[in-house]
């Protein structure tokens, strides 16, 4: 049997049109590829979503290793902006376009083939676990987190997983992303009293108390980063009074904080944090101030050791490129693994994903097979 | 011949709808009143705006007592909401209600009468003008400014002027104005770099610019007050950015401050010292800053001499009531007539003004023009 093509399993999952929540046939491709292959595989389908399990090998006590990743994709967008059908899967000069060619299909048709060809050819002592999920783009509910508790109730288990979203800024191979900083939004509702501008003191501004709450903030260092982290950051994203008359005190103003941070904190530590700025300004300027904080996740690492080591040599054997370990970036679903076993990210440039146009280079899914497949040797030999 | 009533002069006017620019025919009653009493009588109508100009005695050379006000009216707002129909004029229980009744036809009214009666009985050595403008509520720009231009191109001379406006805040007699704070209102639009909130680095977030250039702002004590002015006031009176992404930092943000200011200051050197904080605030974020600041009118005031103390004088003869001088409070077209001779403003309660269901007391109409009469006869005694 001759090895699966990465590039033609990619174009196949890049014609269904998969955007969140539809799935639109790109798992059943999948499914019927790796149950030919001798997966043991199953649905954990959860509000509406579908997502697939597949074990390759033996379910509980061997060595096992696992594969995550996402099948749904982003809307097109303003499709008269594509030069190319965003469906399509065109190759052209070597480029294909469409959209999910970066983000992540060709990384699930790289990591799907690399393990096909890999328990085929040199079947390991252990177990190859492939987790793909169709809500990792939408609010990522029923996805990955359905995935794990499937295997939680299944007595199903992965030592170390990868996660084959797009990782590299400016070419193949150049970063690794053991974690990520944490995020959280707060949104602040500072209430006054309305009056004239002209008898101020007859009024309750809230906007003083609201733009020195505001600079307390925006002018506060965080921290100046960890050994694996960058520093945390702080971005005060609007503030809004929406008061069009020069002569008139408003009676309130709102104003949305948006943070990272890195694991010198938690949410709960900055959710502390505010609520003593919040106290001080309302103490010094006789407000009312409400605030809401949502926390999308915390900051989480796996560590530098056996497994970022493990890919790092892998990308340098196949690229010639040494990676960076990185925390940077915006979420993924590495954040609910985490909580099951230690885990990397590893994939394609990450340039176009998302938008018009979203292309790769073929040869570069052909390569992230060949450093998927090394990473599979490795780790079992 | 009787005396003229004014309570019946001033339910005439507010007969008229004259809501700013129309005038109803409510200077007509005037020029018809005044011209039939002796005085010289012409229009200085500027911009479909009429403004009535008065004269008794001869032009030039003579000593010569001003009265301003005028006969246009604000909006009646929401009409269902009245208890009395807004130019009924009707009386209950001593109280006339319309728009009107207290800012400021009855103030019109008051010194009209006063004046007729008064050169009908005792003829004065020297000339009463009245000016009054259909332009005072509006945008200001063709009524008092009119009549004073057709004065100086007429050799029109007062030696001194009362604006008939409500003066008091809560009893009559209980507040003359010799002067108001100035005004003017600087828009501030703070410049940086979108991007996204993982990536601040990347980005030039305006808000944190933004909220301190307004702290500094809102936080600096403009000066303690001045012998016959209240502190200067700052209010920031809007602050927005309408960005509805937490991860998106946004490119600009607007700001809105007004300043009341007392002679310690001008427009133009308040400007100079916004030019200097947001020069520094431009300095330290590195962010573009446009500022465009409109300088509604200059402080000013007719410090306490003989012309206040004429006008204390017959307040407390007739009301028993010791005036407080004051600059306190919105514009008026004082401001104007500043530039031709001292001037000071005495009216009614004004509480009721601008309102739903605006009234007057009747008994205050008749010791409105007492107070007026009483002002002439000190005047020329
Ligand atoms: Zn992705
Ligand atoms: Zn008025």
């Amino acid at each position: 049997m001759p090895p699966i093509d990465p590039v033609d399993l990619t174009a196949h999952l890049v014609k269904c049109p998969s955007v969140t929540p539809a799935d639109a046939g790109a798992l059943d491709v999948l499914h019927e590829l790796l149950s030919d292959a001798g997966f043991d595989c199953a649905w954990a389908d959860r509000g509406g979503i579908r997502n697939l399990f597949a074990r390759w090998g033996k379910v509980g006590n061997t060595r096992s290793f696992g594969f995550n990743g996402h099948t749904d994709v982003v809307p097109v967008g303003d499709e008269a902006a594509w030069t190319h059908p965003p469906f399509g899967a065109e190759i052209v000069d070597g480029i294909m376009y469409g959209r999910g060619t970066t983000d992540m299909k060709s990384g699930v048709a790289a990591f799907a083939a690399a393990a096909v060809d890999f328990v085929r050819d040199t079947p390991p002592d252990g177990s190859i676990i492939i987790t793909i999920t169709g809500d990792e783009e939408g609010e990522s509910v029923d996805g990955t987190t359905a995935l794990l508790e499937y295997m939680e109730h299944n007595g199903e288990r992965m030592d170390v997983c990868l996660v084959g979203e797009p990782t590299c800024p400016n070419r193949m191979g150049d970063m690794i992303k053991i974690g990520r900083r944490g995020s959280m939004t707060t949104k602040f509702r500072v209430i006054g009293t309305q009056g004239h501008s002209a008898y101020p003191h007859r009024a309750n501004n809230p906007l003083p108390a609201m733009v020195r709450l505001m600079d307390r903030l925006a002018s506060h260092k965080l921290d100046e980063g960890t050994d694996h982290f960058d520093p945390s950051t702080l971005a005060v994203v609007t503030v809004d009074t929406g008061n069009p008359a020069s002569n008139v005190i408003p009676a309130e103003c709102a104003a949305t904080v948006n943070i990272r941070f890195n694991d010198t904190h938690s949410g709960a530590s900055l959710t502390e944090w505010i609520a003593g700025e919040v106290a001080a300004v309302k103490e010094a300027f006789g407000v009312e101030i409400e605030t809401h904080t949502k926390i999308s996740g915390e900051s989480f690492i796996t560590p530098p050791g056996d497994l970022s080591a493990l890919v790092a040599n892998a990308v340098e054997a196949v690229t010639g490129v040494a990676p960076e370990l990185s925390t940077t970036g915006g979420t993924s679903d590495a954040r609910f693994v985490k909580s099951h076993c230690p885990v990397v990210e590893f994939g394609l440039v990450g340039q176009s994903m998302h938008q018009v146009d979203e292309h790769v280079a073929v040869a570069h899914i052909e390569e992230l097979k060949a450093i998927y497949t090394r990473i599979l040797t490795d780790y079992f030999a």
